[in-house]
C-alpha cells in the first residue's frame, strides 16, 4: 500500500509538474502546426545570421598563410597520389582497348572532312612516367585581388604517342582522282610550366543561382617538345617532311594555347551541394528532349 | 608552251609516283573497309601492350619518394585552397536558408518516431574557422603493402552549433496523455585527429567491371570535444541533465565512430572516365522505374 501511494504521488508529480497538458496538442494540431511554421520562417532570419562572404585577407589569416613571407612547399606526397590515379587511368584505358575505340570515335567523327579517308591508329603509348609537382605558392589573383590562386611548378618527362594511317583522297576534277597515303606518329616528349589553380565564383543573378567553378591555366613561358615523324605517298615514300612536322606542331601548339595558356584559361564547374528546384527542372526537360 | 609542258610532266609525277591509284578504293570499298577493320582489330592488341598494374614499389620510384626517409610535408596551401571552398560552402548554405530547409527535411524525415512531435531548429551555427592539414606522409597500407596512403593531421577548433526544440509525447496508455517539451543544443568545439586517404581498386570480376574509389578513415586515437546544453519539462525545467549530455554525446561518437574510424572507412567511388555500355543500360533502367 506504501508503494502504490508512492508511485502515486511519483506520478502526479511528473504528470502535472514536468510535463505539460496534452490537451494543447489535441485541440487543433493543424493549427498549432501552422503557427509554428509561421514563427519558424519569421525566426529563420534570426536562427541564421548571414555574414558577408569572407575576404581572402581573413582566410589567409585563419590559416596561417602570409603571402609575403611563406616559402614554396614540396608536394611530393602530391605526385604519389596523382602517380596513382594516372596509373589507375592508364590501366582502365588499356582494358578492353577503351582508349583505341575511344580514338576511334574522335577521329572518324562528324567533322571528317570528305577529302580525308577513315582514320587509323597504328601506334598508340600513353606513356609510363608521372607528372612531378613542386614548389607550390598561394598568392592573390593578379586581376582580382580578392581570390586567391595556387602556382604549382608541374613537369612531365615521357613518351607519350599517337600513330595514325590515313588517305588523303583527290575529288577534284574527277572523284578519288588520285589517293596520298599519309602516315603520321606525334610523340609528346617533354612538358614542363607553371600551373595556376583557383577558385572563381560568380555572384547570383536573376536568371542564375552563385556558380562556383575550379579554373586552371598555363603561364606562357610553358615549354612542350614533340618528336612527329611524317610518311607521304606510296611507291617512293617521302619520310619526315619538315613543313608537315611544322604544321602538325604548331596545329597542337595553337589548339593548347586556345584552352590553356594564360590569359585563357579552363572552367570546371562544381556542383552546389544544395538541391535546387531549378536543377531538376533542367534535368527533366533534358530527359525529354 | 614550255610552262604547260611542265606542268603535265609534274603532274604525271605527282600522279604515278606520289599517289597511288584511286581505283584500288573505287572498286570495292565496302570489302576494303570490312578488310581493314579485320586487320585493324587483330593488330590493336599489338597496338597498346597491356602492362601488368604497376606495383606501389615503381609508382613510389618513379615519383622520388623514399618512405623510410621522406619527411612529413606541409600542407599550408591545401589549407588556404580548403578554406576558399568550406567559406564558399557556408556562404551556399546561407544564402535562401539552404541548411535550415535541409535541416528540417532531416530531422522531420520518415523516421521520425511516433512519440516525438515535429522538430523545430532553434539555433544553428556553422562555423567561423577552418580545419588545419599538417604532416602529410605517404605510407604502404598495413592491411595491402601493394597499396599506398597518405596520412594527414587535421585540426578544427570552431563551434559548430544544432539547437532543436521538440516535445517527447506519451501516447499510453491513451494517445496524447502528456507531453514533455525538450530543447536540446549540441555544438561541436574542437576536433583532431589523424586522417588516412588511399585510392582503393577492385578488381573486375564477371558482373561488374574494375571500381576504383577513394577511401578515407581516422585514426582511433582522434580528439572530439562537445558542449551540450538540454532543457527538459514546461514549468520547473530541468537544465543540463548530465545523463542526456552522456547519451546525445555517446550517440554522436557512436555514430561517428561507426563510420569513419578505423577500422572502418569511408569508400566514395569514383567514375570511370571511359563511357561503358552497362552504365548507360543501368543509367535507362532506373530511369524508367
Amino acid at each position: 500500500m506504501g508503494q502504490l501511494s508512492v508511485v502515486i504521488i511519483l506520478f502526479t508529480f511528473i504528470r502535472f509538474f514536468i510535463f505539460s497538458n496534452g490537451g494543447s496538442l489535441s485541440e487543433s494540431p493543424h493549427q498549432g502546426d501552422y503557427d509554428k511554421d509561421k514563427r519558424l520562417r519569421k525566426k529563420q532570419s534570426s536562427i541564421l545570421r548571414s555574414s558577408p562572404p569572407m575576404p581572402a585577407r581573413s582566410i589567409l589569416a585563419r590559416t596561417y598563410y602570409n603571402v609575403e613571407t611563406h616559402p614554396p612547399e614540396s608536394l611530393d606526397w602530391l605526385n604519389v597520389l596523382v602517380a596513382q590515379t594516372v596509373s589507375q587511368f592508364r590501366e582502365d584505358a588499356r582494358s578492353n582497348n577503351n582508349i583505341l575505340h575511344t580514338l576511334d570515335k574522335i577521329l572518324n567523327g562528324d567533322s571528317l572532312p570528305s577529302f580525308l579517308d577513315t582514320v587509323h591508329v597504328t601506334e598508340l603509348d600513353i606513356g609510363e612516367e608521372f607528372p612531378i609537382f613542386s614548389n607550390c605558392k598561394v598568392f592573390p589573383c593578379e586581376d582580382d585581388p580578392g581570390r586567391l590562386e595556387a602556382r604549382i611548378e608541374v613537369d612531365l618527362a615521357d613518351s607519350i604517342t599517337l600513330g595514325i594511317d590515313t588517305r588523303l583522297l583527290l575529288n577534284y576534277p574527277t572523284p578519288l582522282l588520285a589517293i596520298l597515303p599519309v602516315s603520321l606518329s606525334v610523340s609528346i616528349v617533354r612538358f614542363s610550366g607553371q600551373l595556376t589553380m583557383s577558385l572563381k565564383t560568380t555572384p547570383p543573378s536573376s536568371n542564375s543561382d552563385r556558380k562556383t567553378s575550379l579554373t586552371f591555366s598555363f603561364a606562357p613561358d610553358y615549354r612542350l617538345e614533340f618528336s612527329i615523324r611524317s610518311l607521304v605517298g606510296s611507291r617512293s615514300r617521302l619520310q619526315n617532311l619538315p613543313k608537315i612536322s611544322q604544321l602538325v606542331e604548331s596545329q597542337i601548339r595553337k589548339w593548347f594555347v586556345e584552352r590553356c595558356v594564360q590569359p585563357r584559361f579552363q572552367e570546371i564547374q562544381l556542383a552546389s551541394i544544395w538541391p535546387r528546384r531549378k536543377n531538376t527542372r533542367e534535368a527533366f526537360s533534358s530527359r525529354n528532349n
